[in-house]
Protein backbone atom coordinates (compact mmCIF):
# COMPACT_ATOMS: atom_id res chain seq x y z
CA UNK A 1 0.00 0.00 0.00
CA UNK A 2 1.40 3.58 -0.74
CA UNK A 3 2.05 6.20 1.86
CA UNK A 4 -1.01 8.30 0.55
CA UNK A 5 -3.20 5.48 1.05
CA UNK A 6 -2.07 4.55 4.38
CA UNK A 7 -2.24 7.79 5.21
CA UNK A 8 -5.52 9.13 3.86
CA UNK A 9 -6.97 5.83 5.72
CA UNK A 10 -5.67 7.22 9.07
CA UNK A 11 -7.78 10.31 8.67
CA UNK A 12 -11.10 8.31 7.97
CA UNK A 13 -13.71 8.32 11.13
CA UNK A 14 -16.64 7.28 10.73
CA UNK A 15 -19.78 8.12 12.77
CA UNK A 16 -22.97 5.33 13.73
CA UNK A 17 -26.16 5.59 15.89
CA UNK A 18 -27.51 2.98 17.36
CA UNK A 19 -30.88 2.94 19.78
CA UNK A 20 -30.39 0.70 22.51
CA UNK A 21 -33.32 -1.83 23.36
CA UNK A 22 -34.94 -2.55 26.21
CA UNK A 23 -33.05 -6.42 25.91
CA UNK A 24 -29.42 -4.43 25.39
CA UNK A 25 -30.22 -3.67 29.50
CA UNK A 26 -29.83 -5.84 32.46
CA UNK A 27 -31.06 -5.87 35.53
CA UNK A 28 -28.99 -3.51 36.83
CA UNK A 29 -31.05 -0.66 34.30
CA UNK A 30 -27.69 -0.47 32.27
CA UNK A 31 -26.43 -2.00 28.96
CA UNK A 32 -25.09 -5.12 29.73
CA UNK A 33 -20.99 -4.85 29.48
CA UNK A 34 -20.89 -7.38 26.20
CA UNK A 35 -23.39 -5.63 24.08
CA UNK A 36 -20.55 -2.77 23.69
CA UNK A 37 -19.12 -5.17 21.23
CA UNK A 38 -21.74 -5.54 19.57
CA UNK A 39 -22.16 -1.60 19.11
CA UNK A 40 -19.05 -1.11 18.19
CA UNK A 41 -18.88 -4.22 15.82
CA UNK A 42 -21.85 -2.07 14.14
CA UNK A 43 -19.27 0.73 14.16
CA UNK A 44 -16.52 -1.63 12.12
CA UNK A 45 -18.91 -2.11 9.62
CA UNK A 46 -19.81 1.19 9.05
CA UNK A 47 -16.34 2.32 8.39
CA UNK A 48 -15.53 -0.25 6.25
CA UNK A 49 -18.75 -0.14 4.13
CA UNK A 50 -17.77 3.93 4.34
CA UNK A 51 -14.22 3.48 3.43
CA UNK A 52 -15.18 0.73 0.15
CA UNK A 53 -18.72 0.36 -1.47
CA UNK A 54 -21.86 -0.10 0.80
CA UNK A 55 -21.57 -3.50 1.22
CA UNK A 56 -18.37 -4.46 1.21
CA UNK A 57 -18.23 -6.54 4.77
CA UNK A 58 -21.16 -8.19 3.78
CA UNK A 59 -19.84 -9.03 0.27
CA UNK A 60 -16.52 -10.40 1.65
CA UNK A 61 -17.89 -12.83 3.72
CA UNK A 62 -20.45 -14.09 0.72
CA UNK A 63 -17.25 -14.06 -0.93
CA UNK A 64 -15.51 -15.64 1.93
CA UNK A 65 -13.26 -13.60 3.66
CA UNK A 66 -14.10 -12.44 7.20
CA UNK A 67 -12.56 -10.31 9.78
CA UNK A 68 -12.21 -12.23 13.37
CA UNK A 69 -11.19 -9.94 16.12
CA UNK A 70 -8.06 -10.85 17.50
CA UNK A 71 -7.76 -8.60 21.14
CA UNK A 72 -10.47 -6.13 22.31
CA UNK A 73 -9.51 -3.94 25.47
CA UNK A 74 -12.24 -2.01 26.39
CA UNK A 75 -12.59 0.45 29.32
CA UNK A 76 -16.19 1.62 30.83
CA UNK A 77 -16.87 5.07 31.53
CA UNK A 78 -20.45 5.79 31.91
CA UNK A 79 -23.96 3.68 31.27
CA UNK A 80 -26.39 3.81 28.79
CA UNK A 81 -29.66 2.88 29.35
CA UNK A 82 -33.34 2.24 27.82
CA UNK A 83 -34.29 5.19 25.85
CA UNK A 84 -31.27 6.10 25.07
CA UNK A 85 -28.86 6.23 21.73
CA UNK A 86 -25.06 5.66 21.45
CA UNK A 87 -22.85 7.16 19.08
CA UNK A 88 -20.13 4.77 18.28
CA UNK A 89 -17.09 6.82 16.43
CA UNK A 90 -14.12 4.30 14.78
CA UNK A 91 -11.20 5.34 12.93
CA UNK A 92 -7.77 2.74 12.32
CA UNK A 93 -5.15 3.09 14.86
CA UNK A 94 -2.59 1.63 12.42
CA UNK A 95 -2.28 -1.10 10.13
CA UNK A 96 0.23 -4.06 10.17
CA UNK A 97 0.66 -6.54 7.80
CA UNK A 98 -2.19 -9.06 8.95
CA UNK A 99 -4.16 -6.79 11.62
CA UNK A 100 -5.76 -3.62 11.85
CA UNK A 101 -6.03 -1.85 15.37
CA UNK A 102 -9.36 0.01 15.09
CA UNK A 103 -10.29 2.67 17.54
CA UNK A 104 -13.78 2.75 18.71
CA UNK A 105 -15.46 6.02 21.03
CA UNK A 106 -19.00 5.01 22.25
CA UNK A 107 -20.92 8.17 23.42
CA UNK A 108 -24.69 8.62 24.55
CA UNK A 109 -26.32 11.07 22.08
CA UNK A 110 -28.26 12.94 24.31
CA UNK A 111 -25.06 14.87 26.75
CA UNK A 112 -22.26 13.41 24.67
CA UNK A 113 -21.01 11.72 28.03
CA UNK A 114 -18.09 9.19 27.03
CA UNK A 115 -19.40 5.29 28.00
CA UNK A 116 -16.66 3.34 26.62
CA UNK A 117 -13.31 3.66 25.04
CA UNK A 118 -12.24 0.28 22.81
CA UNK A 119 -8.66 -0.46 21.50
CA UNK A 120 -9.83 -3.85 18.76
CA UNK A 121 -7.47 -5.81 16.44
CA UNK A 122 -9.11 -7.69 13.75
CA UNK A 123 -7.02 -9.67 11.08
CA UNK A 124 -8.17 -10.56 7.70
CA UNK A 125 -8.69 -14.01 6.94
CA UNK A 126 -10.01 -16.53 4.11
CA UNK A 127 -12.63 -18.51 5.88
CA UNK A 128 -12.21 -22.10 4.33
CA UNK A 129 -8.20 -22.26 4.35
CA UNK A 130 -8.26 -20.10 7.36
CA UNK A 131 -5.24 -18.40 6.04
CA UNK A 132 -4.75 -15.01 6.84
CA UNK A 133 -4.56 -11.99 3.89
CA UNK A 134 -2.35 -9.52 3.91
CA UNK A 135 -3.83 -6.11 5.44
CA UNK A 136 -2.28 -3.96 2.67
CA UNK A 137 -3.26 -5.83 -0.28
CA UNK A 138 -6.45 -6.45 1.03
CA UNK A 139 -7.57 -2.43 1.42
CA UNK A 140 -5.08 -1.80 -2.52
CA UNK A 141 -7.88 -3.98 -4.08
CA UNK A 142 -10.69 -2.05 -2.62
CA UNK A 143 -10.48 1.42 -1.59
CA UNK B 1 -62.58 3.21 26.42
CA UNK B 2 -65.10 4.75 23.91
CA UNK B 3 -65.47 2.74 20.75
CA UNK B 4 -63.96 6.00 18.75
CA UNK B 5 -60.76 5.75 20.50
CA UNK B 6 -60.77 1.90 20.18
CA UNK B 7 -61.44 2.16 16.77
CA UNK B 8 -59.33 4.44 15.85
CA UNK B 9 -56.09 2.59 17.82
CA UNK B 10 -57.30 -0.82 15.87
CA UNK B 11 -56.51 1.72 12.53
CA UNK B 12 -53.05 2.18 13.35
CA UNK B 13 -50.14 0.25 11.34
CA UNK B 14 -46.72 1.46 12.27
CA UNK B 15 -43.37 0.18 10.03
CA UNK B 16 -39.99 0.12 11.04
CA UNK B 17 -36.85 -1.16 9.53
CA UNK B 18 -33.86 -2.98 11.12
CA UNK B 19 -30.51 -3.39 9.85
CA UNK B 20 -29.80 -7.65 10.09
CA UNK B 21 -26.45 -7.85 11.84
CA UNK B 22 -23.80 -9.93 11.14
CA UNK B 23 -24.35 -11.61 14.75
CA UNK B 24 -27.89 -11.62 14.49
CA UNK B 25 -26.94 -14.66 11.94
CA UNK B 26 -25.79 -18.17 12.62
CA UNK B 27 -24.29 -21.04 11.87
CA UNK B 28 -26.70 -22.10 9.44
CA UNK B 29 -26.07 -18.47 7.55
CA UNK B 30 -29.22 -16.95 8.23
CA UNK B 31 -30.89 -15.04 10.89
CA UNK B 32 -31.50 -17.47 14.33
CA UNK B 33 -35.31 -17.64 14.82
CA UNK B 34 -34.54 -16.21 18.22
CA UNK B 35 -33.62 -12.78 16.83
CA UNK B 36 -36.97 -12.56 15.47
CA UNK B 37 -38.38 -11.85 18.77
CA UNK B 38 -36.28 -9.11 19.27
CA UNK B 39 -37.32 -7.44 15.89
CA UNK B 40 -40.88 -7.74 16.71
CA UNK B 41 -40.40 -6.18 20.11
CA UNK B 42 -38.51 -3.06 18.41
CA UNK B 43 -41.97 -3.12 16.11
CA UNK B 44 -44.17 -3.43 19.53
CA UNK B 45 -41.67 -0.06 20.95
CA UNK B 46 -42.23 1.68 17.27
CA UNK B 47 -45.88 1.51 17.16
CA UNK B 48 -46.45 2.52 21.44
CA UNK B 49 -43.93 5.26 20.58
CA UNK B 50 -46.15 5.98 17.32
CA UNK B 51 -49.27 6.23 19.17
CA UNK B 52 -48.27 8.05 22.52
CA UNK B 53 -45.25 10.47 22.56
CA UNK B 54 -42.04 9.70 21.20
CA UNK B 55 -40.28 7.75 24.20
CA UNK B 56 -43.51 6.20 25.82
CA UNK B 57 -42.53 2.83 26.68
CA UNK B 58 -39.04 4.15 27.94
CA UNK B 59 -41.18 6.37 30.22
CA UNK B 60 -43.09 4.05 31.18
CA UNK B 61 -40.21 1.54 32.27
CA UNK B 62 -39.27 4.43 34.59
CA UNK B 63 -42.53 5.36 36.34
CA UNK B 64 -42.77 1.13 36.68
CA UNK B 65 -45.36 0.60 33.83
CA UNK B 66 -44.37 -2.78 32.28
CA UNK B 67 -45.70 -5.22 28.99
CA UNK B 68 -44.74 -8.37 30.07
CA UNK B 69 -45.33 -10.84 26.99
CA UNK B 70 -47.96 -13.86 27.50
CA UNK B 71 -47.89 -15.82 24.38
CA UNK B 72 -46.10 -15.86 20.87
CA UNK B 73 -47.28 -17.28 18.01
CA UNK B 74 -44.69 -17.19 15.29
CA UNK B 75 -44.84 -18.89 11.96
CA UNK B 76 -41.54 -18.93 10.04
CA UNK B 77 -41.65 -18.07 6.35
CA UNK B 78 -38.25 -17.35 4.50
CA UNK B 79 -35.14 -16.23 6.28
CA UNK B 80 -32.94 -13.29 6.08
CA UNK B 81 -28.83 -12.96 6.16
CA UNK B 82 -26.36 -10.07 7.09
CA UNK B 83 -26.34 -7.54 5.16
CA UNK B 84 -30.56 -7.25 4.70
CA UNK B 85 -33.19 -4.92 6.10
CA UNK B 86 -36.12 -6.02 7.59
CA UNK B 87 -39.50 -4.53 7.92
CA UNK B 88 -42.06 -4.97 10.66
CA UNK B 89 -45.42 -3.93 10.39
CA UNK B 90 -47.45 -3.95 13.40
CA UNK B 91 -50.87 -3.57 14.45
CA UNK B 92 -53.04 -4.26 17.04
CA UNK B 93 -55.24 -7.59 16.08
CA UNK B 94 -57.18 -6.84 19.90
CA UNK B 95 -57.59 -4.76 23.03
CA UNK B 96 -59.25 -6.86 26.41
CA UNK B 97 -59.30 -5.85 29.73
CA UNK B 98 -55.85 -7.27 30.52
CA UNK B 99 -54.37 -7.59 27.64
CA UNK B 100 -53.21 -6.62 23.75
CA UNK B 101 -52.82 -8.84 20.98
CA UNK B 102 -50.06 -7.20 18.21
CA UNK B 103 -50.24 -8.70 15.02
CA UNK B 104 -46.60 -8.15 13.54
CA UNK B 105 -45.52 -8.89 9.93
CA UNK B 106 -41.79 -9.11 9.08
CA UNK B 107 -40.35 -8.84 5.59
CA UNK B 108 -37.24 -8.69 3.72
CA UNK B 109 -36.69 -5.16 2.59
CA UNK B 110 -35.24 -5.79 -0.34
CA UNK B 111 -37.66 -7.67 -2.23
CA UNK B 112 -40.80 -7.88 0.15
CA UNK B 113 -40.78 -11.84 0.90
CA UNK B 114 -42.44 -12.15 3.78
CA UNK B 115 -39.99 -13.90 6.82
CA UNK B 116 -42.66 -14.34 9.89
CA UNK B 117 -45.74 -13.90 10.85
CA UNK B 118 -46.29 -12.93 14.54
CA UNK B 119 -49.14 -12.93 16.60
CA UNK B 120 -47.87 -11.80 20.41
CA UNK B 121 -50.14 -11.12 23.40
CA UNK B 122 -48.91 -8.66 25.85
CA UNK B 123 -49.93 -7.93 29.07
CA UNK B 124 -49.60 -4.47 30.78
CA UNK B 125 -48.46 -4.51 34.89
CA UNK B 126 -46.63 -2.61 37.44
CA UNK B 127 -43.41 -3.96 37.89
CA UNK B 128 -43.44 -3.52 41.83
CA UNK B 129 -46.69 -5.01 43.07
CA UNK B 130 -47.23 -7.12 39.78
CA UNK B 131 -50.64 -6.20 39.67
CA UNK B 132 -52.01 -6.11 35.77
CA UNK B 133 -53.22 -2.56 34.62
CA UNK B 134 -56.57 -2.53 33.06
CA UNK B 135 -55.74 -1.82 29.00
CA UNK B 136 -58.31 0.31 28.17
CA UNK B 137 -57.80 2.70 31.14
CA UNK B 138 -54.00 2.57 30.20
CA UNK B 139 -54.71 3.91 26.66
CA UNK B 140 -57.66 6.41 27.91
CA UNK B 141 -54.69 7.96 29.88
CA UNK B 142 -51.86 7.77 27.19
CA UNK B 143 -53.25 8.33 24.12
CA UNK C 1 -40.48 -45.66 9.47
CA UNK C 2 -42.29 -48.97 10.73
CA UNK C 3 -44.76 -48.26 13.72
CA UNK C 4 -43.20 -50.07 16.28
CA UNK C 5 -40.26 -46.79 16.16
CA UNK C 6 -42.56 -43.94 15.78
CA UNK C 7 -44.42 -45.13 18.96
CA UNK C 8 -40.71 -45.41 20.20
CA UNK C 9 -39.95 -41.69 19.24
CA UNK C 10 -43.62 -40.78 20.55
CA UNK C 11 -43.08 -42.51 23.81
CA UNK C 12 -39.55 -40.86 24.81
CA UNK C 13 -38.99 -37.64 26.67
CA UNK C 14 -36.15 -35.89 27.54
CA UNK C 15 -34.86 -33.17 30.76
CA UNK C 16 -32.51 -30.99 30.94
CA UNK C 17 -31.75 -28.40 33.50
CA UNK C 18 -30.15 -25.34 32.73
CA UNK C 19 -28.72 -22.31 35.23
CA UNK C 20 -30.14 -18.62 34.64
CA UNK C 21 -27.02 -16.46 33.39
CA UNK C 22 -27.30 -12.80 34.83
CA UNK C 23 -27.50 -11.76 31.68
CA UNK C 24 -30.54 -13.83 30.71
CA UNK C 25 -32.44 -11.30 32.82
CA UNK C 26 -33.76 -8.16 31.52
CA UNK C 27 -34.82 -4.55 32.67
CA UNK C 28 -37.82 -6.12 35.08
CA UNK C 29 -35.26 -8.48 37.01
CA UNK C 30 -37.03 -11.92 34.81
CA UNK C 31 -35.41 -13.80 32.48
CA UNK C 32 -36.18 -12.03 29.00
CA UNK C 33 -38.76 -13.96 27.00
CA UNK C 34 -36.96 -14.68 23.46
CA UNK C 35 -34.10 -16.46 26.47
CA UNK C 36 -37.11 -19.37 26.45
CA UNK C 37 -36.21 -20.00 23.64
CA UNK C 38 -32.73 -20.76 23.66
CA UNK C 39 -33.54 -22.81 26.78
CA UNK C 40 -36.01 -25.01 24.73
CA UNK C 41 -33.27 -25.36 22.03
CA UNK C 42 -31.27 -26.60 24.65
CA UNK C 43 -34.06 -29.29 24.84
CA UNK C 44 -34.08 -30.11 21.78
CA UNK C 45 -30.69 -31.04 21.54
CA UNK C 46 -30.44 -32.59 24.32
CA UNK C 47 -33.34 -34.49 22.79
CA UNK C 48 -31.80 -35.78 19.82
CA UNK C 49 -28.78 -36.80 21.30
CA UNK C 50 -30.36 -38.74 23.79
CA UNK C 51 -32.40 -41.10 21.43
CA UNK C 52 -29.50 -41.03 19.06
CA UNK C 53 -25.38 -40.59 19.46
CA UNK C 54 -24.38 -37.86 21.89
CA UNK C 55 -23.05 -35.29 19.53
CA UNK C 56 -25.96 -36.01 17.24
CA UNK C 57 -26.76 -32.36 16.38
CA UNK C 58 -23.58 -31.41 15.82
CA UNK C 59 -22.67 -33.86 13.50
CA UNK C 60 -25.38 -33.55 11.35
CA UNK C 61 -24.73 -29.77 11.29
CA UNK C 62 -21.18 -30.97 10.05
CA UNK C 63 -22.61 -33.14 7.64
CA UNK C 64 -24.75 -30.13 6.46
CA UNK C 65 -27.98 -31.07 8.01
CA UNK C 66 -30.12 -28.64 9.93
CA UNK C 67 -33.03 -28.31 11.59
CA UNK C 68 -34.46 -25.25 10.94
CA UNK C 69 -37.51 -23.92 13.44
CA UNK C 70 -40.59 -23.24 11.18
CA UNK C 71 -43.59 -22.51 14.07
CA UNK C 72 -42.90 -21.84 17.86
CA UNK C 73 -46.28 -21.14 19.87
CA UNK C 74 -45.01 -20.47 23.47
CA UNK C 75 -47.50 -19.32 26.58
CA UNK C 76 -45.75 -17.53 29.57
CA UNK C 77 -46.99 -19.14 32.75
CA UNK C 78 -44.57 -17.59 35.74
CA UNK C 79 -40.68 -16.20 35.10
CA UNK C 80 -37.52 -17.39 36.43
CA UNK C 81 -34.27 -14.78 37.76
CA UNK C 82 -31.15 -14.80 38.20
CA UNK C 83 -29.96 -17.74 40.14
CA UNK C 84 -33.09 -19.41 39.37
CA UNK C 85 -32.29 -23.18 37.88
CA UNK C 86 -34.86 -24.04 34.98
CA UNK C 87 -35.57 -27.71 33.48
CA UNK C 88 -36.90 -28.54 30.18
CA UNK C 89 -38.78 -31.33 29.54
CA UNK C 90 -38.96 -32.65 25.74
CA UNK C 91 -40.82 -35.26 23.88
CA UNK C 92 -42.22 -35.34 20.67
CA UNK C 93 -45.71 -34.58 19.46
CA UNK C 94 -45.73 -35.75 16.21
CA UNK C 95 -43.51 -36.61 12.83
CA UNK C 96 -44.77 -35.48 9.23
CA UNK C 97 -43.62 -36.39 6.40
CA UNK C 98 -41.35 -33.32 6.36
CA UNK C 99 -41.67 -31.71 10.31
CA UNK C 100 -41.69 -33.01 13.81
CA UNK C 101 -43.39 -31.29 16.19
CA UNK C 102 -41.60 -30.43 19.51
CA UNK C 103 -43.67 -30.13 23.15
CA UNK C 104 -41.06 -28.05 25.57
CA UNK C 105 -42.02 -27.39 29.12
CA UNK C 106 -40.27 -24.95 30.92
CA UNK C 107 -40.01 -25.12 34.83
CA UNK C 108 -38.47 -23.65 37.87
CA UNK C 109 -36.41 -26.37 39.52
CA UNK C 110 -36.94 -25.25 43.17
CA UNK C 111 -40.66 -25.23 43.36
CA UNK C 112 -41.66 -27.05 40.17
CA UNK C 113 -43.83 -24.01 39.06
CA UNK C 114 -44.57 -24.06 34.76
CA UNK C 115 -42.93 -21.34 33.74
CA UNK C 116 -43.81 -21.74 29.69
CA UNK C 117 -45.52 -24.31 27.56
CA UNK C 118 -44.20 -24.42 24.10
CA UNK C 119 -45.23 -25.99 20.92
CA UNK C 120 -41.87 -26.17 18.09
CA UNK C 121 -42.70 -27.18 14.40
CA UNK C 122 -38.75 -28.34 12.74
CA UNK C 123 -37.62 -29.51 9.74
CA UNK C 124 -35.45 -31.35 8.72
CA UNK C 125 -32.90 -30.17 5.59
CA UNK C 126 -29.97 -29.81 3.91
CA UNK C 127 -28.19 -26.78 4.50
CA UNK C 128 -26.21 -26.55 0.72
CA UNK C 129 -29.67 -27.56 -1.61
CA UNK C 130 -32.35 -26.26 0.78
CA UNK C 131 -34.31 -29.47 0.33
CA UNK C 132 -36.08 -30.96 2.95
CA UNK C 133 -34.87 -34.30 4.24
CA UNK C 134 -37.84 -37.01 5.08
CA UNK C 135 -38.09 -37.32 8.85
CA UNK C 136 -38.79 -40.73 8.70
CA UNK C 137 -35.84 -41.81 6.83
CA UNK C 138 -33.96 -39.29 8.91
CA UNK C 139 -34.99 -41.41 12.24
CA UNK C 140 -34.47 -44.60 10.21
CA UNK C 141 -31.17 -43.96 9.70
CA UNK C 142 -30.04 -42.77 13.02
CA UNK C 143 -31.99 -44.06 15.65
CA UNK D 1 -8.78 -7.05 55.18
CA UNK D 2 -6.09 -9.05 57.01
CA UNK D 3 -3.04 -9.98 54.73
CA UNK D 4 -3.71 -13.19 55.44
CA UNK D 5 -7.06 -12.90 54.37
CA UNK D 6 -5.72 -11.45 50.92
CA UNK D 7 -3.15 -14.17 50.59
CA UNK D 8 -6.25 -16.94 50.61
CA UNK D 9 -8.31 -15.17 48.22
CA UNK D 10 -5.66 -14.50 45.41
CA UNK D 11 -4.60 -18.34 45.82
CA UNK D 12 -8.38 -19.82 45.22
CA UNK D 13 -8.59 -20.74 41.39
CA UNK D 14 -12.22 -21.91 40.09
CA UNK D 15 -12.92 -23.69 37.30
CA UNK D 16 -16.36 -23.93 35.52
CA UNK D 17 -17.45 -25.94 32.08
CA UNK D 18 -19.70 -24.56 29.72
CA UNK D 19 -21.59 -26.22 26.92
CA UNK D 20 -21.20 -24.27 23.70
CA UNK D 21 -24.78 -23.58 22.32
CA UNK D 22 -25.75 -23.76 18.48
CA UNK D 23 -26.85 -19.84 19.39
CA UNK D 24 -23.64 -19.30 20.51
CA UNK D 25 -21.80 -19.64 17.21
CA UNK D 26 -21.86 -16.98 14.42
CA UNK D 27 -21.70 -16.96 10.48
CA UNK D 28 -17.95 -17.73 10.70
CA UNK D 29 -18.73 -21.16 12.00
CA UNK D 30 -17.14 -20.53 15.29
CA UNK D 31 -17.95 -19.52 18.66
CA UNK D 32 -18.91 -15.33 18.15
CA UNK D 33 -16.16 -13.16 20.27
CA UNK D 34 -19.24 -11.52 22.31
CA UNK D 35 -19.98 -14.46 23.44
CA UNK D 36 -16.59 -14.80 25.78
CA UNK D 37 -17.78 -12.25 27.65
CA UNK D 38 -20.85 -14.32 28.85
CA UNK D 39 -18.21 -17.25 29.49
CA UNK D 40 -16.15 -15.61 31.68
CA UNK D 41 -19.08 -14.17 33.66
CA UNK D 42 -19.94 -17.13 34.58
CA UNK D 43 -16.54 -17.68 35.50
CA UNK D 44 -16.97 -14.46 37.55
CA UNK D 45 -20.09 -16.12 39.28
CA UNK D 46 -18.50 -19.25 40.02
CA UNK D 47 -15.60 -18.35 41.57
CA UNK D 48 -17.34 -15.90 43.97
CA UNK D 49 -20.50 -18.47 45.23
CA UNK D 50 -17.27 -21.05 45.51
CA UNK D 51 -15.38 -18.66 48.24
CA UNK D 52 -18.69 -17.38 49.82
CA UNK D 53 -21.73 -18.91 49.61
CA UNK D 54 -23.61 -20.89 46.96
CA UNK D 55 -25.61 -18.15 46.01
CA UNK D 56 -23.58 -15.12 46.94
CA UNK D 57 -23.76 -12.96 43.32
CA UNK D 58 -28.00 -13.84 43.13
CA UNK D 59 -28.08 -12.43 46.84
CA UNK D 60 -26.14 -9.46 46.06
CA UNK D 61 -28.37 -8.75 43.72
CA UNK D 62 -31.16 -9.12 45.51
CA UNK D 63 -29.82 -7.17 48.06
CA UNK D 64 -29.06 -4.33 45.78
CA UNK D 65 -24.80 -5.22 45.39
CA UNK D 66 -23.55 -5.63 41.84
CA UNK D 67 -20.42 -5.74 40.79
CA UNK D 68 -20.10 -3.56 37.19
CA UNK D 69 -17.55 -4.55 34.77
CA UNK D 70 -15.28 -1.50 34.41
CA UNK D 71 -12.37 -2.80 32.05
CA UNK D 72 -11.99 -6.00 29.71
CA UNK D 73 -8.91 -7.22 28.32
CA UNK D 74 -9.44 -10.32 25.84
CA UNK D 75 -7.08 -12.03 23.44
CA UNK D 76 -8.17 -14.38 21.43
CA UNK D 77 -6.13 -17.40 20.79
CA UNK D 78 -8.13 -20.15 19.17
CA UNK D 79 -11.67 -20.31 18.28
CA UNK D 80 -14.21 -23.22 19.79
CA UNK D 81 -17.25 -24.48 17.88
CA UNK D 82 -20.86 -25.93 18.17
CA UNK D 83 -20.55 -29.47 20.24
CA UNK D 84 -17.53 -28.18 22.40
CA UNK D 85 -17.17 -27.36 25.87
CA UNK D 86 -14.96 -24.71 27.19
CA UNK D 87 -13.11 -24.60 30.55
CA UNK D 88 -13.08 -21.49 32.39
CA UNK D 89 -10.43 -20.96 34.93
CA UNK D 90 -10.60 -17.44 37.24
CA UNK D 91 -8.73 -16.14 39.84
CA UNK D 92 -7.98 -12.75 40.97
CA UNK D 93 -4.91 -11.07 40.35
CA UNK D 94 -5.33 -7.82 42.50
CA UNK D 95 -7.45 -6.60 44.73
CA UNK D 96 -7.53 -2.50 45.44
CA UNK D 97 -9.88 -0.04 47.25
CA UNK D 98 -12.32 -0.26 44.96
CA UNK D 99 -11.60 -2.66 42.37
CA UNK D 100 -10.88 -6.15 41.90
CA UNK D 101 -8.92 -7.91 38.94
CA UNK D 102 -9.46 -10.99 37.66
CA UNK D 103 -7.69 -13.21 35.35
CA UNK D 104 -9.82 -15.74 33.24
CA UNK D 105 -8.26 -17.86 30.99
CA UNK D 106 -10.22 -20.12 28.41
CA UNK D 107 -10.02 -23.64 27.04
CA UNK D 108 -11.61 -26.01 25.36
CA UNK D 109 -11.91 -29.30 26.92
CA UNK D 110 -11.52 -31.74 24.71
CA UNK D 111 -7.77 -30.97 23.65
CA UNK D 112 -7.01 -28.36 26.28
CA UNK D 113 -6.33 -25.55 23.62
CA UNK D 114 -6.47 -22.05 25.01
CA UNK D 115 -8.92 -19.57 23.17
CA UNK D 116 -8.86 -16.90 25.58
CA UNK D 117 -7.12 -14.50 27.99
CA UNK D 118 -8.77 -12.17 30.10
CA UNK D 119 -8.25 -9.56 32.21
CA UNK D 120 -11.37 -7.92 33.99
CA UNK D 121 -11.59 -5.39 36.35
CA UNK D 122 -14.54 -5.36 38.81
CA UNK D 123 -16.19 -2.61 41.10
CA UNK D 124 -18.17 -3.44 43.57
CA UNK D 125 -21.56 -1.00 43.71
CA UNK D 126 -24.28 -0.37 45.70
CA UNK D 127 -27.40 0.13 43.16
CA UNK D 128 -29.32 1.89 43.98
CA UNK D 129 -26.81 5.20 45.39
CA UNK D 130 -24.26 3.65 42.74
CA UNK D 131 -21.80 4.44 45.71
CA UNK D 132 -19.05 2.28 45.48
CA UNK D 133 -18.65 -0.60 48.06
CA UNK D 134 -14.84 -0.45 49.62
CA UNK D 135 -13.71 -4.21 48.19
CA UNK D 136 -11.59 -5.38 51.21
CA UNK D 137 -14.34 -4.54 54.04
CA UNK D 138 -16.54 -6.19 51.07
CA UNK D 139 -14.51 -9.31 50.96
CA UNK D 140 -13.90 -9.60 54.86
CA UNK D 141 -17.72 -9.51 55.41
CA UNK D 142 -18.56 -12.32 53.35
CA UNK D 143 -15.29 -14.91 53.29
Amino acid sequence: MEDALLKELLNVEDSIEIKVRFNDVDAMGAVHFKKYLVYFDDGFVSFMNNIQDPLSVENALKSGIVFPVKKVDIEYEASAEFGDHVIVKTRIKSIRDTSITFLHDIYRESDKALLAKVICVRLVMELESKNLVNVKQFFSKFV
